[in-house]
């Protein structure tokens, strides 16, 4: 419940490093960079890094990671390039009390289906799509400050069935151009962290820039960053423990 | 889980017997009777009763309920009209066991709001619209046999924000012309009882003749129906039981 | 999020204005007082209130309401003595986004089971027996700071079956020395309010000086407390909104 | 939601093969075989087959799986044997639609991890205390014919923290003489798969002749059964569908 001192916006960047120019049209610096810079705004006082693929263990050493209060996760086309053993260890930083938010296309990365277990598929097509977004649980922290719809002019249509474990809530609930739903806002627990996924986003649309989107994020931050960055993955065993019945 | 073998359907009939052109060119015998019919398709080994507001205790008296393994609620104009005392001995039947399904405007009735707590509000708007109903819960028993989603050619609009509790289970989703999103399938547990929600049906609108609207009801109260007619209103209290660890 | 400012702390203080001479031994003062001085240990810059079902309008006028942030509400034997129009104020409260905290013998309160639709009703026995309060959701903000189990040595024990429906968080499970368990700690949001129940805390035994339930209290008042003062019952109805799709 | 006709018990076998006198004195033919018995008492028309750590592919191979509507699964000192490649083919069939029920120490297999995302952990201590496993979900299928609660004179304590998500039902709270307590009938769904972990039974105690015990397990083979053997992991993808706007 405290304010997230140190946060973490990994992405792939290979959309950007390509040079592809729609994407970098709109994320000049990188998907990272806006993102960050949105979170910069709502929290002054906070460390704002970015780490990417190419980085030395993707930027996601287990000095990093012991230090981050809440990890932001984009990802689309590399994502089977993420080495598994540094999923697992954020996987174990999650369990043990990280943040974590999982942003669009990474519905599909490695860390996700992981602490899920399910495919984590969805019915998807991009054609520029007005994407509305309706809340559905006013009094969701994430929720605050979040006028009923945000309206993204143009989108990648995500749409159900979305293949996940029923969410602890579900905050947000989408339409697009075409009828199609989603459930584009629901948080998880696992262990002791608290993930929240959030579909709006992708590399050809300028959704990051916008200003109810960069909210969400914060509010989502705010809500996964865990009481104490001390790590703690649930194992309790067999302590030497007296009988309360002694 | 046994099939269920007696099950009412209640209508407050007030568009009928005011003699609503509409309503009747669509439901000439009422809107109870074309549930009905379509509920016989489904069990034709079960009896399906009526009754309706104008029936004496609203055909709503101890012994039809004790004898009622589902009942269906098709209320509208008239909730206001419905005595609170037979209100309470719908609930008490729903807590001990009786399946309720809560039909489209009957989100407003006595029964549902007392119920559930909430006031059951929604956003609203008759203009015709085409509905699709999505799937968002592939393995429920209520969504058997259901392609996703459903096309209801034209429809009035319910969309969020629906103020109920968060369900239990969450199955269909419903999108419409505007790009509201509505929470159109939703169950509850309350006592013993079991509850489902599932707002497409209109006295506008031929929505009941639809086959796969037929199916979802089918499936929702062989999925509400109690193991035993015998009510138990959960009470335990203080029974004079010897310790377990005497 | 925001830190509670107005507080208020509800008893019915029937056993301390009859003179019972146990429950005086303990809470001199009466329950309220007890509790009301552990959250101001709490929050030491907030405004904690206390009111007794004796007050005019049970001290639950609309203005101090409209001024509580989270209100906690302690009753017993007086339950029906809670006048119903001043219930319909509370729920209409809760439900536009006051926190409620409903404690102990509170779960057989008018607004809790108005809340809830069910009938609340539990087992219980009161010979002293020792409660153990286990935590079985490590993240969840009212579970912060709090060893797993709390012992209390002497309570009236409480046991399921609860009569409630699924709560949103289960945070606390009881046993007792006589081996029935109990969801001690349980959440729910209705409307935009957020309601905690947590069953430890009797007039027989001195459960409100402790301060493992001190804390408890503490961390369950911060997490009702609403984003904003301002109630909002939701009711969205027919609003002149134009359409999305034109 | 139909009778299941093909249960398959997978036991690793592991405490029987080594010739463990106790064990083999209460489970002389190994505990699938006491499983298995007592589920043909339930299921009298249905084909219950067995399956140990040492057949071939573990007696779990695409041909076994496609026609098992629900498999059972008990493992304890041989979690790690089980080939990789096994466990991701009962984890597509699970989420495809195939049932799972984990017994006891399966909490710690593979493919309950897999599924859930957690690292199951619990507390625990075999010192032969009595476990009380109460009913707090009394009209759920799997309860159904269950007295509250039953008694289990010896067995091993498992305690929380119960490392898993929140269930979808929770329906069974266990006691333990020493005071701790366990969320022992938990049910999850993951993408068409329902599974139920049960924790009574150990291969030290009879519990599997337990008769409630045998009910509980053939209830919960019944809630798991899908409608139908065809698997359908969902994979929606992009498919070439016209917008419904169009």
């Amino acid at each position: 419940m405290a304010a997230p001192q140190n946060i973490l916006v990994w992405n792939e960047n290979v959309h950007e490093s390509r040079g592809d120019e729609t994407v970098l049209g709109i994320y000049p610096d990188g998907i990272h960079s806006t993102i960050a810079a949105g979170l910069r705004e709502h929290f002054p006082d906070a460390t704002v890094r970015t780490a990417v693929l190419t980085d030395e263990e993707h930027g996601l050493s287990e000095e990093v990671l012991a230090q981050t209060d809440v990890l932001l996760w984009w990802g689309h086309v590399a994502h089977a390039d993420v080495q598994d053993e540094v999923v697992e260890r954020v996987k174990r930083h999650v369990l043990g009390g990280m943040g974590l938010l999982v942003l669009h296309s990474g519905h599909f990365s490695k860390i996700f289906k992981s602490l899920l277990g399910t495919t984590c598929s969805l019915l998807w097509r991009n054609e520029g799509e007005r994407e509305l977004v309706w809340n559905v649980n006013p009094s969701h922290p994430i929720a605050e400050g979040i006028e009923s719809p945000i309206v993204i002019p143009q989108q990648e249509m995500y749409g159900e069935l979305f293949d996940i474990p029923t969410p602890d809530d579900l905050i947000f609930i989408s339409s697009f151009t075409g009828g199609e739903v989603f459930r584009s806002g629901v948080t998880f627990t696992r262990g002791r962290g608290r993930i929240f996924y959030f579909s709006p986003g992708d590399q050809e649309y300028p959704v990051y820039h916008q200003a109810e989107i960069r909210r969400v994020l914060a509010n989502g931050v705010r809500w996964a960053a865990p009481a104490t960055r001390t790590r703690a993955v649930p194992d309790v065993g067999n302590p030497a423990r007296e009988w309360f019945a002694s």
